[in-house]
């Protein structure tokens, strides 16, 4: 009999990419043969593993391969924002099968919203021809903190009726039952960018540039959420050298009053523009507007106070900048650097990039289908697809 | 045949301070008897166990239970500073044995200075009536930053020649071929508090107010050092709203230069009083001078804009303040506190604590000692301990 932990293991080593054998399968694992062949004949059972042809013959009957199924299964992945909702099939690897945007006010409560996308996404696995029972589980991007503990928001400045939400209760049970996994809608962006282009960064800092601003943190490899998951709450901290306008939180010279999209379309309309949203701004900019750009650019420079402090401190190899804003292009990103490398010290900057993210709007949903696949095939969520 | 990695596991469960029948860590580990007993074996034979007695019998032979000894070996924990050095020798639980603290001139060179740290560990292990075969690794804590994997300083602003020195195989011949494990004093210090005061604290930030400032960040109940192993570099951080001070490294408004003992110092004598070091401004605070006692609080505030960032960014549930200048005492902790529960998101303060070490300075040695311990019982080290 053999327990998830150690068919964990195994899938883990066929998840790699490659097809393997038996034999290569017990001699990474110094496991007997017999183990791993019950090990991989139970993989197989379940479709998680398939039959990958035969490998090259060393004289006699050449050895089966075999290798991970990422279609095997499905997820769905569903990214919410103040305004927006982002719903997409996913395979077992994280590759979008099928997508769905559309405009909501998360305002509208748990319940409307919930509901909403879960008919998305029962509608989504119908459409790619697939069926409610292969779904392995939910993955869920909040804009606001989130206990990850119990997927619960709490106090979300931006989601009224939302505090406390038992958001895995309602749409469980709307999705056939999958497991629901809920956390804070940047440390899934940071999750994302990782996983799409990152993989082998163990220090990485993803920061959300849009109508407000946050920041998801991965050290070691893992996204670090602090003792309540409020770690990347880079809105509200003070600019060094900013100036002194009066935040919505109540502070003086907070990063989001200063930088945000919010703060540069307040800006460009004091000084007689037409901009009212982050879309107004980016539009400005790409029209030539030199007010927007040098507008956008002096924010980029207050974003970059702020993140020389935390290449001081986590001392990233990478600083993914993402969210509308950073649609902007090369100007919110000329600001940054320019005051990240003047202000950190040479040793945390000699091979630090700073990049804007190409994942196009996808790393929230990326990130939330790696979240249920990580979960799903470890030790503690493998039993239940077996 | 045991494989290291099953000893560890066994050990491990030992490790929890409690004695054990072979029936219950059969129990735990949902192994047989057989196995666990092999293991208690060989654990027994290699001294790091020990029969504890006797069980209470539930009818019949009552069964014999095992501990874990951390008498068993030795291991030598060495804290330099760019004054001080302090050699400790512990047991398998980073309990102090014997230590020996002497001032020294870090900037003598490694080879002086490594020489003189052997040389006193070798005596304080005759000292203590143990022998060099009994010690199972080397801690070492350096004032600068270090490359974990290699244990090499990278280009340490106050530690003249020992840029890319060869720290381990310098000592380890000195010390009868011991490993040796080498880190930032910052760290290590971080290690040592959460070892020594708060073990069940899975997210910590140590800081360390001294000549300098640093910091170590604990997150997810493990240190993290970022890409280069600058992570936690405080000291020139842009103080949000801080005075415009030129600092030593070329920014101007360095933490650094703003509230390190060293400014704190500068300033007093500017006034006209006598306080050339950290030791001068403590001493002027305890005969009750308020000029110094103002002058720790107003250093306390900037600490406390730059910790109220950190908080946002990391959202710590214990700030430890260590270094000689934690020994100011409640005026420069009142100074963080007032900016920091000012400052920062309710979220990240309702559950935060603010305190100064109790470890009496032995933080660092408690810490180079636990990393070496970590290190010696893990599934790698285990085997040269058989």
């Amino acid at each position: 009999m053999q327990n998830s932990g150690d068919l964990s293991g195994t899938l883990g080593l066929l998840r790699d990419g490659s097809p393997h054998t038996r034999a290569e399968l017990a001699q990474i694992t110094g496991q007997a043969r017999s183990t791993i062949g019950a090990r991989v004949e139970q993989l197989l059972e379940s479709g998680l593993v398939s039959p990958a042809g035969d490998a090259v013959s060393t004289g006699g009957r050449p050895p089966a391969t075999f290798a991970f199924n990422p279609g095997a299964r499905i997820v769905a992945a569903v990214d919410l924002g103040a305004t927006h909702a982002r719903i997409t099939i996913t395979d077992l690897a994280s590759t979008v099968i099928t997508e769905h945007l559309e405009t909501i006010a998360i305002g509208d409560g748990p319940e409307l919203v919930l509901a909403r996308a879960a008919a998305m996404a029962g509608e989504l696995i119908e459409r790619s021809g697939r069926t409610m029972s292969e779904l392995v589980g939910v993955g869920v991007g909040l804009p606001g903190p989130i206990d990850f503990s119990t997927g619960r928001p709490m106090n979300p400045p931006i989601m009224p009726g939302w505090d406390g939400a038992d958001v895995v209760g309602q749409l469980s049970p709307l999705l056939g039952g999958a497991p629901v996994l809920v956390d804070n809608d940047v440390n899934l962006m940071a999750l994302g960018e990782h996983k799409s282009d990152f993989p082998a960064v163990d220090h990485l800092l993803f920061v959300k540039v849009a109508t407000g601003i946050g920041a998801g943190l991965i050290s070691d490899g893992a996204i670090r959420r602090g003792a309540q998951g409020a770690a990347g709450d880079l809105g509200h901290i003070a600019v060094p050298g900013g100036q002194d306008v009066v935040c919505r939180c109540g502070n003086v010279g907070c990063l989001e009053a200063l930088a945000s999209g919010r703060a540069i379309a307040a800006k460009l309309t004091e000084a007689g523009l037409l901009a009212t949203s982050v879309a107004d701004v980016i539009a400005l900019v790409r029209t030539g507007d030199v007010r927007a750009s040098s507008a956008v650019r002096e924010a980029g420079r207050d974003l970059g106070k702020v993140l020389a402090t935390c290449v001081s401190m986590l001392n990233p190899s990478v600083i993914v900048i993402g969210g509308r804003m950073a649609e902007a292009g090369e100007h919110l990103l000329a600001g940054i650097r320019e005051v990240v490398y003047g202000r950190s010290l040479p040793l945390a900057t000699q091979h630090l990039s700073i990049v804007t993210s190409r994942t196009k709007g996808r790393a929230g949903v990326v990130g939330a289908s790696t979240m249920v696949i990580d979960h799903v095939l470890s030790r503690d969520g493998l039993e239940a697809l077996l």
